[in-house]
Parts: structure tokens; C-alpha cells; sequence
């Protein structure tokens, strides 16, 4: 494959496996990949996604959006806390952030544009757990082609997990080689490293880890 | 017509004329406006739109965008001289921010999202001179498409000056009660108040009063 690919790297696990996805695809010297401070209670998530990307040999440009922030009303940029159950008023979590990815790829693809890069690659799956309509394949296929008429580019958005199970993710992990940067990776809703476990982040990734029958390197920290 | 409306008000000409729109639409108690502060080199826009807002008597609220400053490289938030001429690399101005009205828009319902808001308004036109790709009618029915399924919400983009000429956004300008208005706007790219009277953006709009045989309320303010 030519061209160069753009990842977009939160520091969790499933960025982490696009990265190795991307690389395996497109060649390490081909793919860099773009983090998003938006005012993430958890700070956290920016030093792993730079171990993260340091560790795979690829660069790590990050972006600043304040404007999440200044939405308010969610628990993953507010000091609220994380409720497992759908919210009354949307039926979705109030880890939801309306948009949030369709922020990211627009912002994703501007970075592209100015830089050549043609492929983007972000993390984003139907089975996630929450639901969020903005990780739907009808919504990213449907975003692309806003970006490629907006920017009158040909722009094209992989999405490597879209149809994957966590357990799938996981054996897709272990067979691009991207085991090792897995400890590196953050992905609980509380930020606590060692993850707390207990949160329905922790939960998802231990499920998928033991149904693909291997060790979380993260957990397995010594 | 039920339903509240959120107009994306720059503090310019364009949008000031959706506004009243707005206003004669929805009626002036379902209208807000919002103005995005993404450190556009002009500070005097984000003062018009509040000016332009308090004589409509509607709120406007400011939501800061960082991101579009930190990728750079363009004469609207850079330090950089407006060239009329497309640059060679991309076939546009270099005014042009990829994306840019894709990011207001999305953040745009986001905030509608928040307020139960399921109309916005945006003064883009295809007659823009620039040929701004991100103010196509087929960018934003896309766009629309896109965030209906991001956000799984009926939310429409109303484009009133979509196919209107300057001319004829002029004439609608007068029609809808919108000239006092016009002497709060801000036009010039070269930030100049009064105007500059000869950048593309001042040519363009003395262009289309002269032809509506207008006199701008902004030129002619004594």
C-alpha cells in the first residue's frame, strides 16, 4: 500500500492496535499519528499515547480543542462522575460527548491536508459497548464522504475494529506484535493506573482479554 | 414554524442577514446565536457579533476554538498577508482553514445537542467567491446527513443565502428589516474599521449593495 496514514491515538487499547494495524499496513516510516488534548480529566491518557507512539517508532503531534470543555456536561472533560446507565435524557452514558469523534476525524483530516496525508485511521467500533452513534459504520462512511467534499480531497477513514469484538481486538493485538505496547496503554474511566478494574472500561478490556485467552500486559504489570 | 434555531453568527454581513432570517422564521424568542473565538486575527468580529445580537435582541454565546491556531498556516489566524490569488498547492485563498465551516457546524450541534436546539442556520453560499468547498449546498446536505447519524438527532441546517447572489442577499438583507444592523458588521479581511474599502472582501460586499442600489449602512456611517 502507498501513501501515508494518519492514527488517530487516544493512548487506550484499541488506538494503540490501529497503530500497529496502520504500520502493518502502510510501513512504520509512513504513519504518524495525532492526540487530542481536549481537557480529559484523565492527563494521563497524553502520556501513554506518547509512550505509546515513542514505542512503535512513529510520531505523536498533539492538538489542543478546548472547546469540549467549554460544552460542558459530560463525565469524561467534567468533574462528574462516571454513571454506567444510560442517562433519562439521551439514553446514552454521560461519558458521551456529542460530536466527539466527529471532531476528531474533521480535525484529523485538516491536520491531513496540510501535510499530504490521504488515510486516516481511528480506533471507532460498532461493538463498543455504549452505543455512541458517532462509532457507527453509516456514520463514519457517511463523515468521509463530508471531508472528501468539504476539503475536495480523497480522503478515506479505516476503520480497522469497526466490526471486531473486544475478544477479536485482542487476538488482532497479539498477531500485529501489539502486545507489548498494551501496558502502555490507558483505558480506565476513573484514570487510576493500575486501572480499578471496576469501571465498565476495565470491565470491557479484562472480558476481552480472557475470552482471547491471553494476559493483559497492563494488569499483569509487575 | 415550532422548533428553536441557533444561528453561527460571525458578526459579518452573512450571517447577520441568517439571523434575521432566524428571527422571521422562528420568531425572535426561538433564536440564539452562537460565534465561535478561534483566534481569528480580527478580535473586532467576536464585538460585532455581540453588538449585532444585543440590537437583534437575541443572546449570543462565545465558544473558543484553540485548535485551528495550533495547525496554523492560514491569513485568517496567522500572521500571514491575504492573498486575493489561489496559492499554487491548493487551488484556494489562503484564507482558506480546511474544514472550517464543517468544525463550526459540528460544534454548532453539539451546543444544540446541550440546549435541545434542532435548527441551525449558517449564512455559507456556493455564489462565495473564494469557491470554498466547505460552503457547497452538497458539503452540507452531507454534513447534515452525517451528524442526524452521529448524534441521532433530526437536526436540519437551514442555508438561506445558499444560491442568493451578493446582490440578492442584500435584497433580502432590506426585506427582513436587517440594514440598521448591517453598520455593526465587519467585512474587511484587513481587520480595518472603517473598512478598507479594497480587499476581496470589501470589494465584494460594496459590489453587491451597489448592485442592489443600496447605500451600506457600514460605509456610509457618518
Amino acid at each position: 500500500m502507498t501513501g501515508r496514514a494518519l492514527v488517530v491515538l487516544s493512548g487506550g487499547q484499541d488506538s494503540t492496535t490501529c497503530l500497529y494495524w496502520a504500520i502493518d499496513r502502510f510501513g512504520v516510516d509512513k504513519v504518524s499519528s495525532l492526540t487530542f488534548d481536549y481537557g480529559q480529566r484523565h492527563r494521563i491518557e497524553l502520556a501513554c499515547a506518547k509512550e505509546v507512539a515513542a514505542f512503535a517508532g512513529v510520531a505523536n503531534e498533539v492538538l489542543p480543542i478546548d472547546t469540549f470543555a467549554a460544552l460542558g456536561g459530560d463525565a469524561l472533560t467534567d468533574d462528574i462522575e462516571v454513571q454506567e446507565q444510560p442517562t433519562a435524557e439521551t439514553g446514552l452514558p454521560n461519558t458521551f460527548v456529542p460530536g466527539r469523534n466527529l471532531i476528531f476525524l474533521t480535525f484529523a483530516a485538516a491536520y491531513a491536508y496540510r501535510h499530504g496525508i490521504t488515510d486516516l485511521v481511528t480506533g471507532v467500533a460498532e461493538t463498543d459497548y455504549s452505543g455512541y452513534p458517532d462509532c457507527r459504520e453509516t456514520t463514519i462512511s457517511s463523515l468521509q464522504k463530508t471531508l472528501c467534499l468539504g476539503m475536495e480531497v480523497e480522503l478515506r477513514i479505516h476503520t480497522p475494529l469497526m466490526r471486531r469484538s473486544k475478544q477479536a481486538t485482542v487476538e488482532l493485538a497479539q498477531a500485529l506484535g501489539a502486545l507489548p505496547a498494551m501496558a502502555m496503554t490507558h483505558t480506565c474511566y476513573n484514570g487510576q493506573r493500575p486501572p480499578c478494574g471496576s469501571c465498565p472500561a476495565c470491565v470491557l478490556r479484562a472480558k476481552g482479554f480472557a475470552a482471547a485467552g491471553i494476559e493483559d500486559p497492563l494488569t499483569s504489570r509487575p
